[in-house]
């Protein structure tokens, strides 16, 4: 009688926006390696509000890591996209079962999804069919303690390999700086409104020529307590589910009706 | 009797992502300026593909620009999304009536507007409460032929200022590049559901080391009608209002359902 077939473990990719250098992608390689097969493909250096970036203008290079032990690692000198990009193509050479980027040193909730290279990592994974999960931890500091977003981040990975969700699956999970005995659980949220107000530093050069630090206040407008800024406020790890579709369904109801030249010439 | 206010023109923000030398910036300050007070702050380099990328580890410069007569011009040394902050902090010191990004060379149809630096100028402008529109022609070449663009562009542009849409109305608008009497006109759409097939181009440098270029294959899988990649291919003037809130709440509903841990401690 033929053995049964091993079940495969799952390809788990690993990236980031801080760098591979950072503690947050380690935490989140020990938090997970014992759930699959992780290769990790990161940034060679710091790519915080990176965004949805490609780089189209000059070429890319990708070098081995050695700092994780086993694991197979590779930094890339490109953004996260590209590293996500990179991964599939030409270190996989297929889809991995799911991709996972951070932890990030610092929050991605709210309108930060949009600037944030860890979350455009797991948007990008999403739009090539591969579930994804950006993780960040509340607490910028390199010495941030990763124990809650670690045991969080387990849960959620081994439910989503466990469970039959969309291929295009992607979460934004943002967990509060708190002791992880403190935190409530998972909350499945929607994206708060809120926004930054900028106020550029201006400065001058020791040549006397002005030059613009980008800095802002956190302005949440949204008093709703389904969104990622009140479960976080509430010790709750957010959970948004996020799609890469950005029609305006109701808007565009709106505008069909009044747009000038919008008839069809047969 | 005091004479009636006379009525102020509106400001137009106008930035781009091929950088302010591109031709297309320079057709859409002609398509527009007779409809507003049109100030231009856009990158000093090309910013294709930089998605909604933000400079927060070096500081921006700005510097005035000359190339376009009468109208206020400055080019910046940041991303399209930094263009549009720093024009609202540092330049106006003040809201616009309305933002412009482009007019793009290129097409920044339905996955695209991910990656855009051009649809992330205008998406930053909604985020931040000012109406915009980016627009794109399907033509990549220095000697583009704008006409239809430009017309399109007047058209557009006046029936928004003349209209009163939501603070956050965002539009991404494409160009096909045909002759401007074969275009039938505008078509409200949906973002087509499709993506790059990812394939680097791998190299050797003269050292003998590798290195990869971005390239790869556009694959729509949408065969609606309603489309944005339909609506281009049949001649039309695309249309997608645009928006920045990425959760999708389809998915947020079953997660709800499913998720482990998701029981709010009292």
């Amino acid at each position: 009688m033929p053995k049964a077939k091993k079940k495969e473990q799952p390809i788990i990719l690993i990236t980031n926006d801080d760098g591979i250098t950072a503690p947050g992608i380690r935490a989140l390689i020990e938090a997970v390696q014992h759930l699959g097969k992780v290769t990790v493909v990161a940034p060679d250096k710091p790519q915080s509000g990176m965004g949805h970036a490609v780089t189209i203008g000059h070429p890319l290079r990708l070098h081995v890591a050695h700092q994780f032990g086993d694991i197979e690692a590779y930094q890339c000198s490109g953004t996260p996209v590209d590293c996500v990009k990179l991964a599939v193509d030409k270190v996989l050479h297929r889809k991995p079962d799911i991709c996972l980027s951070g932890i990030n040193h610092g929050a991605n909730h709210s309108i930060n999804v949009i600037y944030s290279g860890t979350m455009s990592a797991a948007l990008e994974a999403s739009i090539e069919s591969i579930p994804s999960i950006g993780f960040s931890l509340l607490d910028h500091s390199i010495e941030a303690d990763f124990a809650g977003a670690k045991k969080y981040a387990a849960i959620l990975v081994e439910h989503i390999l466990q469970t039959n969700y969309d291929k295009h699956l992607c979460l934004n999970v943002n967990i509060p700086a708190v002791d992880e005995p403190l935190l409530k659980g998972l909350k499945v949220c929607r994206q708060a409104y809120a926004k930054y107000e900028e106020e550029f530093d201006e400065r001058l050069d020791p040549s006397g020529k002005k030059y613009y630090w980008l800095t802002g206040a956190f302005l949440n407008f949204d008093k709703g307590k389904d969104t990622d800024v009140w479960a976080l406020k509430n010790n709750y790890v957010s959970v948004v589910p996020v799609q890469f579709d950005l029609t305006n369904h109701e808007l565009k109801e709106k505008l069909a009706q009044k747009i000038p030249s919008n008839v069809e010439k047969k």
